[in-house]
């Protein structure tokens, strides 16, 4: 065989991964078979395998990717624009993650690797992020990071749930009241 | 045939829907095949045919029941018991509504008949009653209904996607932060 170099490498992983993603959206997860993958990528099980070693290695992969991409928005810009990127994934795409809801509940390996997709060290950043503007006195600290992450946690699957089925979450009345929810005036007072 | 009595119908009907809902849960709206509906139900497509013309029939009833149980309970008792009914709901039934989302964006007939599973005036009670608290100024009164409403649908879903996954809602801290985002004292002053 000839050498590739390292960019070309990169193109072909690339050239899978955006092939898989098209099958899953198109599909579903159970629905996308070998034979769909490798029609969609345009490449064998061999090559695609080559890659990727399964089916769910895929999966995570994209899956991964796409949650960097929306956590790095919030740690590098804050929880609007997240927010608002979660608008900008394919709702096609969106739906494939809710197809898996049941493998998570009931596939303990799957929701380990799923739970894990998060690159090491990204959700320590959020908590630093919440922390600092609890400090600036722009996020009330009467409850802790991992509090108000998990209420979070809830919008931002409500917001996804709402865009793959194709229902326009009302996004401006949201981070109204998010934001309010979270303002530091509302922190309750904590003396006995 | 002999007669049945109004008794027997009713109950003929139930068994019918409860059989159905046990096979959308294990199988998911897709892989509730004729020949599983009538496994599980116990009886032949004849049968249960004969009650709920279609699938589709079968599904968006149980579908209706479910959305009644819930709104029922916010109209009449408010919006944190009905929260927390999302949490008795079978995960695996939700994850039953999950596995739709991609028809309800794609298949407009199916999205409105889905859009009318609720039964007539139920919205405008819920309507109504937030009305109601905004009067009586439990309810912050500078948003109107509807968008509080399309807030506390994005949660909604939220709540019901982290149970059909499998992970548990921080519900009270959801509850908690719901509450504060809607307080009276949270309204904005309105004067130019």
């Amino acid at each position: 065989m000839p050498k590739i170099s390292e960019e070309q490498k990169a193109a072909r992983r690339e050239h899978v991964l955006a092939g898989a993603r098209r099958c899953f959206g198109r599909y579903g997860y159970e629905g996308a078979t070998v034979i769909r993958l490798e029609q969609e990528i345009g490449l064998s099980r061999g090559a695609i395998f080559n890659w990727f070693p399964t089916k769910e290695d895929l999966f995570l992969e994209l899956a991964a990717r796409d949650n960097d991409r929306i956590v790095s928005i919030w740690i590098e810009q804050g929880l609007e624009p997240a927010l608002r990127a979660v608008l900008d994934e394919d709702p096609e795409w969106l739906g494939v993650y809710l197809g898996v809801a049941h493998r998570l509940r009931t596939d303990p390996e799957f929701r380990k690797r799923w739970d894990a997709r998060a690159p090491k060290g990204q959700e320590g950043q959020i908590m630093a992020r919440m922390r600092h503007e609890q400090a600036a006195g722009v996020l009330r600290s009467d409850l802790d990071p991992e509090q108000i992450g998990g209420f979070l946690g809830v919008v931002f699957d409500g917001v996804a749930l709402h865009r793959a089925a194709g229902y326009e979450p009302p996004l401006e009345v949201v981070l109204d009241l998010v934001r309010d929810a979270l303002d530091p005036s509302r922190a309750r007072d904590q003396s006995p």
